[in-house]
């Protein structure tokens, strides 16, 4: 079975690089990867904030967040 | 031909968290990942700089720098 990974941007540089080089990274046949963009999907915020991401990009797997580099606060995307 | 992939961290919790999970979780298919700890192998240090690394731990994808999480500065390691 698939392991979930989440990955949430909101299309800023920093999100679309991380998208392209970690979120295509990881192993797809071990993780089922869903990106969600933050900036248009707002009502995925609060979900976003339960597990601990603080900012965007981040990568949710199994519900551990992982912040990679900075693009924003998630506060800056309400 | 498999693609380069770095993880540089030195042994602090936050590091070995992201080991655990971001750096296993990518396609070793595609990858080839090495870990390694700047806080034994100091003479990599300079490499992990060059490339643009700040913190630890860091993930470097063909030459990419993305920082994930925060463990510590590069500059502490030395």
């Amino acid at each position: 079975m698939s392991k979930k990974a989440i990955f949430y941007h909101a299309g800023c540089p920093v999100c679309v690089a991380a998208e392209d080089s970690v979120a295509r990274a990881l192993d797809s046949s071990r993780y089922d990867v869903e990106i969600v963009h933050l900036g248009t999907d707002k009502a995925r915020i609060p979900e976003a904030e339960a597990v601990g991401v603080k900012s965007i990009p981040a990568l949710v797997l199994e519900g551990a967040p992982f912040h990679i580099n900075f693009g924003a606060h998630l506060s800056d995307l309400k």
